[in-house]
């Protein structure tokens, strides 16, 4: 038998389930897992934000596993022919048809009607197909990323979702050299975004953020100025940012806040002629102003929605972990270990933001504790 | 002397006045004027609704003339020496420096702060530099292009300066081939969006207008489908254009409308993953509310400010126009020519929409009358 | 029973053989063949220029049929539901597998290794998988495309192979309005590529080919000027090409011969800081010697292979057509119509080039003649 | 009475001569010069092998100076007003007109005829315009970029023209997150590149040269694996990168090497559907074969030739070094400073390869020394 945590439904408790042990389809393979990350979607899950959620569910959408049964021959996007042992991630979204329209046409994947998505929108009902488990089984055709020898599964885990939905924005928002590049939002998304932003070649990196010690996460991270908005009005924000600018504005800006207000105040924090992505606004936070003429058509601007990710991203995101580890710090963003049974504490403690990332790692036999100082921190983001 | 139209302050009585004969500077040209176009800008400037405008000036920024005196030897763009004689326009702006960070560094030269325009921002006190005028002084440095001489200047003014204001729009919205464009306005720009998108290869082209000439005069140069805001309100304008997109929206749309509302409309009428150029927020027209969730993130929409127009913009219409001007009617746009005498009616006939395409012409020794059946229309549009 | 051509082996005599009436698999979909394109692919075919081809094989790539079985529910490419006597056609490549680096992270689907493509590495004892027969079996998961209504599948045919080939050839070549542009070849795909270089609002075509046939019908099809490989040398075409850009050289260039020493001939023919895209080496034509620092290096040029064609390149092609038919002459293409029986004829008389576009018509009881007065030209070219 | 070193024409000594104390005209600098750079380039004109250079000449096209003498209120790139005693750089690039087209239409600015450059095309005759020289006189429009107070000069001419050239390379690369890099050479470009790669996020960087020393420094730049040409051979060197690269081949090959036959090697080094940049043909190294169809067009690859650098490439660098000198050691490149007196000497140091960087140091009384152990090692290479 296999232990799994369930989410009955939105703001009900979470429930430890048993599950009968997996065996693999033809084509699938049965991980057993080493961690699966807590990340503000989850939250979104557990207050009924998002639509077409199949409750109940086991949460958990990216998962690190040693593969522990083979339906067959099954490699992994390298090609690599999978071993019993070796230790994996996969790409939550699986299932695009590759046939349909936005895929074969459009070549904008993230928007194929046919995707389901690991610990959202795959029901517990169907199978071990979230995270927070004992066992994963992933389905034939699942992208699959071997974790290369050197790179350690809670450093990918603390890079977590938030990496390749920010490496997603920031291909988006087209960083060149010696570029300012304004952050808004300190979450997970907005630190990897910072992280990444100066394997760019960003000459300047400023993050706006409202938590101190996700701020000060954010410096030792290597951004050279944080504003803190506790401390300045939107219009002093805007007055630093020139200022930082020779008066002209950031050159990208990526907004990863999940408040409505913040994709109008981005515009405004741009450069004429300059980009903004809008990767924060992944659940409905409502409606903004803005002034078409001053903020958009005057300047020249290029404003960038940027949904989900796909399997370029997570790819790309293993690889620069892999290469980058050491001299930018991922594995300071895990703040504390939770066992199955801490799910409901993990969650909590994220919702409240007491953490910056949270780790369900099943495996563990007695109640961890904190790995960082940091407990604090953490906004609701994920891509 | 020479004689040119005057506009002392705005809301002021146009005036003809009498200059001394312009001779050239070292490096600069004097023209004899064939014609010069009567814009939406120019209604924008009578309305006082344009900052840092040196009143009083000659208005005409899009114009086109012979050649009478030349300061030594000078080059049009393509490096051809010029002749007394030679059929020419130019580009209305003038100045960009070539030396600051928009243009050097940024290369969004429309951003440039040197930059002043013919007709707009340079003083009839400083010179001859207006097109509604016998004659027209360009400065050295001024970008010159020779028209082909198979392309006459009449056809030229009928696309007018809302052909290179269009090229740059549809150039930002990267239509493929057979892509669904939507179009918002049917004004100078919206119209000549529409010939142009003939010439990206689309699919199909909606347009939506309000006046019943105009939308006429879009079914002639080749527009699929029309769509009257009289008749169709917003809902029922989306229904419509998803409807014949396949339930997908607009590969592209370009908002050429001048009213803010326009804006967040056209997010919507845009596909998942589609480009959206917003050109028609010429001047302030207000605020709009948008949904950054639904009509931008999850969407994945571009939404991409189009300012201006540079040199590369009007050297390309020429060449298209010279190329196309048989099997698209652009000539057909021209609803009425006069003379410098009648300017002020030129003036309110296109602020009264009576007219598509109103020219001034200075050598025409009796009033002119219409070339054309359609005596309406000519929305706010310049770039 | 089902009539269909076999090419039993290289150089061989084609055969036409009995197969049984085939059933549609599960998600497939059979089709009664009302047309199929003979191209120089064909030709390739029958001289074992092509590796990996499993002989025997049944010829056809771009075909058109009549849904007669549906194998469930199955949809066409819009996600519209097929209906029996509905009128398709598909990607010839089948397979793609969307799950190998080259699909998911390259993103460059035309070089996955999964790839099968119809008439050419799809084996006649594995089904009917070529459009010389008179039903075509499609496997699940092909890529399919509903026929508009107002597009005659002849018309369709006429365009054949080398629309989508020069279609994904002049995306590569980013051509800009106005720009002059060079193709290299007179063959179908170097005469789709002038048809489409229209629908990019070129301002200047130059096609170079050697057969007068098809020189002329590159002029019929809109050509600006054309270059007769018999009557000029290099050095003489490279001295008119520049005399007619202003000494510069094309903006882009388009190969399309199937010569090796074309590629150094196009680099030179391009302007500095053009593209040059490269599409006419489907198979190995040798060797050619160019000079990187004045070819490459010093012009600042791109040089774009461009291999295959993908669903989105066929999706497009069908709209263009659709839409562009009346102005653009596609249909003058078709040289002649052939049966079944005729096919051998048919291979030969695009192999000695004495037609421009051959079809094979399977419906047809008697012998067709032909529909176009040319009987010439066919130049070796496929994507 | 100023000192410069004036090299009279190709392969004569270098002279010592005096010139008079320079007057800034209206609009333009004089420089105290501090450092100027001794590099590939300043060999090739001491060969005889670049066209076009006015001898005799003041060499040195890279320099930092101090402002001595203003001619009025001058700016730099940000729009700064100079002050006496600024620490400044400038563009060896004067005089792209900004009106032909290629400088308005392809916006190709490094292919404008007018553009003449500091210390290569401008003569001692006219002014003291290049920086082995004890002052500058910067002509009115130049190009200027204050050094941020953080970045010492030496720092900058240590990266040197190499950093510009590498920069606009890399840009052309496009190299995304994780991809694997091969630089082939190991001169000031090839190195500039391995460490601007580090700063696009590559996964993995291979550098392919022949000298021990300099790839010894490569390695301590962050070069992920070195290919000595002396130990591998060309079948060697694809064998290697087919090895570290799963069997694809780079995602992005930069070629920095001065040797035709590298060209053709490049383009078998990268994988299908990757991107090839030529930087390394500065001067006519001769022809070089292909195969197009296996080489290019089967592979769907870009090569992407690449010329000069513009303004925007100097500024970017400046931005970039002073962001991550810390991190990524530029400084290390020198190897030796020399006194104007000693300028044949680094001149021959420079094309015996013995040094990697040279810098003449008007300011210094007495012969330097080396400032680091690697006395080897320059590569022609200059953009």
């Amino acid at each position: 038998m296999v232990q799994a945590v369930v989410m009955p439904a939105p703001r009900q408790p979470l429930e430890l389930r048993s599950f009968a042990t997996p065996q693999p389809e033809d084509g699938g393979v049965v991980l057993r897992t080493l961690g699966s990350e807590v990340c503000g979607t989850d939250v979104h899950l557990w207050h009924g934000r998002l639509a077409g959620v199949p409750y109940p569910i086991i949460p958990g959408h990216v998962s690190v596993g040693e593969v522990v049964a083979l339906g067959g021959e099954v490699r992994d996007i390298d090609g690599r022919r999978l071993n019993l042992g070796d230790i994996v991630t996969f790409l939550d979204v699986w299932g695009s048809c590759g046939r349909c329209w936005y895929c074969a046409v459009a070549q904008a994947t993230t928007r194929c009607p046919q995707r389901k998505v690991y610990g959202i929108t795959l029901g517990a009902e169907e199978g071990l197909f979230g995270g927070w488990s004992e066992m994963i089984s992933l389905r034939p055709g699942a992208h699959i990323v071997s974790l290369p020898p050197d790179l350690d599964w809670s450093t990918f885990l603390a890079a977590g979702c938030g990496l390749p939905t920010a490496l997603h924005a920031v291909e988006r928002g087209a960083i060149r050299f010696g570029d300012t590049v304004v952050i808004q939002g300190d979450g997970p998304v907005g630190l990897n975004a910072a992280l990444l932003a100066q394997l760019r070649g960003a000459g300047q990196i400023i993050l706006i953020g409202g938590a101190a010690v996700r701020l000060a996460m954010a410096q030792r991270l290597g951004v050279d100025q944080v504003i803190d908005i506790n401390q300045q009005s939107e219009v002093e924000r805007l007055e630093t940012v020139y200022e930082l600018t020779g008066g002209r504005g950031a050159d990208v800006t990526i907004e990863a806040t999940g408040v409505a207000a913040a994709v109008a105040e981005g515009m405004r924090l741009t450069r004429d002629a300059g980009r903004f992505v809008v990767v924060g606004q992944y659940t409905d936070a409502g409606t903004t102003v803005f002034h078409p003429h001053y903020d958009l058509n005057k300047k020249h601007l290029d404003v960038l929605g940027c949904w989900g990710s796909d399997a370029s991203h997570l790819y790309r995101g293993v690889r620069v972990l892999a290469r980058y580890q050491q001299s930018l710090p991922w594995a300071a963003l895990i703040s504390r270990r939770y066992t199955l049974q801490e799910a409901q504490t993990a969650l909590e403690d994220v919702a409240a933001q007491r953490v910056v990332k949270a780790l369900i790692v099943p495996g563990q036999t007695t109640p961890a504790s904190a790995t960082s100082g940091d407990r604090h921190g953490e906004q609701a983001a994920h891509g």
